[in-house]
């Protein structure tokens, strides 16, 4: 028996995604985000939604641009700090001891620690309600070589990336099955 | 080292939602996403992107309405299925065997039989490339009285929600922290 359980929003489960960006004054600034997916194949594109009272809003407006640097189950303290601090309060790198590089293909620095990060320049911007969505389209993925399975991808193994479940963070579990072939013996 | 691997979709990890839509002769289909996610808290706002060439686009720019179903681990091979086959040469709920559940809220159906389901309408249709953006406002969320937690929310060692990586679905694994408390300790 369903039962309701009204309208909100429901983490089951989402990314964890540090968003890097630059300030007015060329400060780097990283904030946490798991309101943020893949939106788009071709061209390649993920999206971050933002409330307007952050300081990354502002930034990514400003310079069109921002990263996405993907944390592993070994960093979770510095990603949950990222979310909980203010940029406009305090260094967020040099607090969380991590090393902003800069981007050599947009206007936005990236966790030089963190073993994968995206290089995206603003698409479309909407505007939702408490959140504005801002599609990137990305230009390039690096990753760590130490991290890099077949083909160069990111071995999950490897990577350990966690999620958001609202209440937690989980690591990843156990293979159930190979995506577009499980369900062929249906 | 980081070695650049180019720019692509880079699902790391990414859910895995099932859209349910009824087509133009009320047929209820089912089709199976990976770029869907939480983009608004308020109002409650999901997306999915859909390729145009997808039965279920139609469907939705038609109805202006789809639900979101989410499958267990045991439900792996039917989610994967719904992501295989085209509603335009099976019935997928029939052939997986499920049942479509009409929406008191919106014109579409979702799966009886998986725990949590959203009802959605279309606030948005963000074209980006390939695929197109369909933001929805969560008007309700539904879930198996058999799986609530505390507050009646869904509880994740209930649901047993898993991701799709790119080459693999993986179930959720350990917690590793509390958001926004474990990063105080940094």
């Amino acid at each position: 028996m369903k039962k309701s359980i009204g309208a909100k929003p429901l983490p089951m489960p989402a990314p964890v995604w540090v968003v890097g960006t630059y300030d007015a004054d060329g400060k780097p600034n990283i904030m946490t985000a798991s309101w943020a997916g893949i939106c788009c194949s071709r061209p390649p594109c993920v999206y971050v939604s933002l409330r307007k009272a952050t300081y990354s809003y502002a930034n990514i407006v400003a310079r069109q641009a921002y990263t996405i640097s993907i944390p592993s189950v070994g960093q979770v303290r510095q990603a949950d700090y990222a979310g909980i601090v203010s940029g406009r309060d305090e260094d967020k790198f040099l607090a969380a001891g991590l090393t902003a590089v800069a981007s050599d293909l947009v206007d936005a620095p990236y966790v030089g620690e963190f073993a994968v990060v995206m290089e995206c320049r603003v698409l479309h911007v909407l505007k939702i309600g408490l959140h504005t969505q801002f599609v990137g389209e990305v230009l390039d993925i690096k990753v760590d070589e130490e991290v890099q399975g077949k083909d160069g991808a990111p071995d999950t193994e490897k990577t350990a990336p966690f999620v958001f479940t609202g209440g937690e963070y989980r690591a990843l579990g156990e293979y159930i099955g190979e995506p577009f072939r499980i369900g062929r013996q249906t």
